[in-house]
């Protein structure tokens, strides 16, 4: 049977099967108690990295404390047990301002938990374009590019420009004003004039790490 | 010397060194003996695919008259010369309804001339899921799926959770009223249930190949 | 006479005689005290169910202890005095996730409150059809459906497209970013390929449950 | 097997089975030949009623001239063939202004030629309300109300208000400016202080009749 | 000399003479002292009412203590001195429900202290159009409608088809989801088929008496 | 009884004894022999001027033909029959600039058919200040200005200050980019500093011109 | 006197005294009698250039032949007598692409016409900042740098990393879907991340070139 | 070497050559330990005046504490060393009402702290003209005026047509309902009726006192 119905949930057991990672549980609006149970669940049912997204400390502290063996990265609010191994995936990871921080922190831990080789680079915002030029290598030689900006978000456009490899963009909800909550970026980065960008939600570094993932799935099929 | 200037414009020369592909020309708003000068000096300079986006079809026989050698596919209003070989890359252009048509026409040929390996498949919205079951299998075979769906766009979603491999939502201008021209698509695409999947502007069928095509460049790289 | 004048409110005495069911309390803004007196006043002079909704527990208790012989649904955030007995109407309320529970809860609290006889599926998203799939016999059994789904909504299009009953989405706010507290969600639903789907407002589990009840109503009619 | 594949569509045979009727083909965006091909097929495997909607004049006339035996509404835009034979359920359609017209003939007809009973009720606008409250009677009478109305949908409301059935709200885009094109409608439906409203999207007259047509099949279901 | 500067603020004196009401201080923002300050300079160079709009309780507090002879309505949050012989203007301020009942009294107030007659009609929205019915005739006696209405707003349109005299409508932030704070009722209001009516800005009960008082100073001039 | 019902409308024949003036007709989307239909009613039923709104020329012409003894204003796109006679009642118009003519044009044509005093003052906008303060004794003598602006529709705010009786702003939709279609002049006119302002719908010259009647009509109250 | 009353327009005479240049006339919604009548008045009582934006052809021509002596430039649609003598203040015009060259074009020429140096760099978007680097001398050399970008605009925040001197962005309404007719680039560019940038209405190359000689205009005051 | 990498940012050593300033430094979402790292980096490798804004008071006790040597000036929540001698480069700051203080805070202090001679200008909407009007002369001796105005906006447009310089409009959040938080002021600014004004983010005096040190820039360059 490929589910399990905890009543207040209805675990996905057939996910890790079907594409080839456990369900990665969202924490928001779930209590600890609820938590746990998915955890535990998730860990019989599952051989791969168990992630547990957008979890306060305190939270944290109380899951870790029933389900031990897992470790929290507080910048990422962010739980994991059984950590995949580092395949030779390489994400490079690049963030306009040190306020994408946290979100670029989030797609960075996802994407090393579930066994991407990540690297970061961060304040290379277009406004001090030698900043990014002087990484143009490091980060052509990944095999994709996670692009974390808020504001304006342009630094996907540039990329997008420099590298061969995907890019993957994350507008981020800082600035104020006209950025709308991070909307304006996204908007923006949509109507990028570097062909072949994508785009995934506000703030969701993990979603980006996720796309990552299905990139490295593919890259490992036996051809 | 990496750019050719025109004058009315400044072609990137570099580009294909740089991403693999000669630069893509956009139509809209250029004259066809704009477009017959850009066309000549990339077919010139570069030894790969050259393609004109957008181009009706008056503009297009003008240009094709000029510049001889190419083809024009008018569903999806594409100029091609000098086409890529097929490669293994295999791309599943999955389209919601009939009238998401041309979006995925766009994104069938735009794919097909820069190499990659297309299926389409056409009429698998929500609203009949047994139509998009019964295609599962084929979509679970191809390297990356675009999925093209105007109206609630939620067919992005529904196979975002049956394939491991990447997933490029196009979200579509079709339908009436609450669609918002594609940007209720748009949004519903990115605040989608499903993990990982990334999405291109409204009604860019050439933005999700391009997005392909970086996949299939990252896996040709040597390992 | 069929209002009751309080200064601070104009009670409708005469709703339940014109729809079958005594005026329902939105609670927000109302003093305890008022709440009370409104509470009274339908008691008195209807004889079907009294109820409140969104009541925080803290205000919830003060108005029980000045008018007993209620119920609190803490989940729902619910107040209900003489609940309706169950007629043989069939609701099945489906869940999307987990994060959509209180609006779930709240349209299955109100349904049972006025009488409609009431079946909760949760957790079965669209990002895992399977889930859905499962249920669809249960879904199929009921006399109406109402769909809570945050982020896309895409789960309305799918039931939609499975059974033949009437089907009343609930956008719900949660998610994040382009869900943009459930407009997308709501915007979504309405542009939805199945067709004769219904939407009611962002969050209304209440006004679903309403919108089930008026179908009840006209099924009880001699014919 | 369930679906027919012809090429540019996939038509799902089985929906007739699935929810009482055959799937309606949408009009827009497709040539007079595909309209042809979809609606012989679905005439060939069903045996219900089959309508195509939104479709101009000059369309109609080569459909019809190739598949003889239908018949075509122009206010409404809509083709029939076998139209289904009057049931009892009877629907209201109450149409809020002369310029809301076609969307409420789209509505009637539809639920027409789908067999529901249709009695139109026009130019009921709040700004006069005596002429609303003149037809309360003839409302009440209903199994169900389509309140169709532009500028800022007060019509819905007011109803909701007067009669016990279901209430189906389609906003329309008639009106200017602040109008938004339907948009100010949808929402003000949506927020309407009428309980268990229910809303369509902008001008879906044959949403609305769908709709209409669920409900009167729950109500067929042996008890 | 016609403005007063006070560093932090350039008082208006000229403003009775030219409008016959001294300037209003809009109170968020300003700190109890310059609140002070602001409304002695009032008080000393004019001779008409004084008040000060949006004043929490213990701002007020303050404020009277330093400039003794005001009053305070807390409802309102209104701080008035001076106010002005009642004139036999009469406005009605019709409210739709009970949570638009703060928006309603700062209307009431504003009015009352600017010389208007005032008459206040609570909880009379269309979703129990007797309850408006019945106070037809009180409205029509006024010689202006301030309309208090958030949701959809549908009681201006009504009350705009029921009376003569102008109707000034406040759009307010009650309700929820597709309420949009405020601005759904703003646009429905705007886009209402009633003939004439006028809009103020959300939430301002202010800026109806103010309007309300213009109309009162045109009839008070000689003809 | 008060209303005659034409089949495709409900004309409301109580409404020149419930404020003063037949019903006007709104134009867009009725059939010449609509229009002329709902004239004719109203011509024998009511004692009043009868206006049609929005009529283009072409229309205009068709129905004067067989409806003689009116008068068709192209600039305001306005049809009257009967005009009542000027009234002491005197408003002002006041426009920001050349292109917002037509809505002023409309406002003025419309105010003077039903009996008020007009005067248009035109180009004040506030880019040249002094082109207003030359208008602002002419602008004080009148009861009530119509304020029409486009763009930024800053003249509202201005002319707000300047005068005492009642001002009531038409945003337009002239201008273009962040004018966004008159929405930026309708959002700017309600946040306007300047006290009491009104609005209306955008481009409604029509609506102003109503409300202004509805002032006089309030003003030739006997006291 | 400072206005000369037409009629239908009140031109402002003493601009050019107050801010050195005649007033510039915006050609949409006016007859070609209209602009002849302003032009000849602006010409007789000022000294200085006189120009008209967003001409047609056609009525460029009838104008033309009507007041002798000025001239028409067809990709800005501008109408220009007596052009200022060519200063020593430089404007460098920075377009994105080729697409929005008609809005640069505007900039440059209205910027020409009152006597600002211009240079202008074509298609240098951030897509292949290798073409930027390559002049940003030329741009560092300028007095000012207006940017013409659309789509995400993102250029306007990459100069304005890489000169000093005033950065005036124009976001173009070029583009699809995400681009939302340039708003997404207004706001973009508001967001920006480099600091100083201003920014102008959408497509408005005369709004830029006019704050342009604001800049000029204050260089050449006397120190 | 031109940039500083302190691992959580990368300082751009090179913008006091690029630009004339240190790279200034956004507060929010920085640890105290970041900004006192990032100041000392800039202290230690420019020259010029180092600004951090956007600092709550206690944050910048604890920076001040660990690099003595600073002022904080708490209205405008901003931090400064080294600040420049005061240029003869004259700006104004104009402000539309007391509320809109703050901002106007800001943009004198950062303008002050690089070097320009600034004079504020305070409450001069234009619902009291003659206050604007008073203040004309000394607003016409400026270099440049920088308009900082919530609500509506108007203040631009008046100011702009009054004064010849450069005109920064600064949109700020104040006010309420249709103000939208800024955005309406914003977009009316751009949409104003007069030439040449500019436009940064909401909220944004520091963007504003930062456009202005652009043009100070450029006429300290030798001619």
């Amino acid at each position: 049977m490929s589910t399990a119905d905890l009543g207040f949930a209805r675990v996905d057991l057939d996910r890790e099967h079907r594409q080839g990672l456990p369900e990665v549980v969202y924490g928001p609006g779930k209590q600890p108690g609820q938590i746990v149970a998915i955890v535990r669940t998730l860990l019989a049912h599952n051989t791969g990295p168990v992630l547990v997204t957008r979890v306060e400390r305190e939270t944290a502290s109380a899951v870790l404390a029933a389900v031990p063996g897992g470790g929290y990265a507080p910048g990422a609010r962010l739980l994991v047990w059984r950590p995949a191994e580092t395949t030779d995936f390489a994400v490079a990871v690049a963030a306009a301002g040190t306020s994408d921080g946290p979100v670029a922190e989030e797609a960075a831990e996802v994407a090393a938990a579930i066994g991407l080789g990540v690297r970061t680079v961060t304040d290379v915002g277009v406004a001090g374009l030698h900043r990014l030029l002087a990484e143009t290598e490091r980060l052509r030689e990944a095999d994709a590019v996670i692009v974390v900006a808020g504001m304006e978000g342009a630094l996907a456009s540039a990329v997008g420009g420099l590298v061969a490899c995907p890019v993957i963009a994350v507008p981020t909800s800082t600035g104020y004003g006209a950025g709308l909550e991070g909307v304006t970026a996204l908007l923006a980065m949509h109507a990028s004039c570097a062909a072949g960008i994508t785009v995934v939600n506000i703030d969701s570094g993990f979603g980006a790490a996720m796309a990552a993932f299905r990139l490295a799935h593919v890259l490992r099929r036996p051809r």
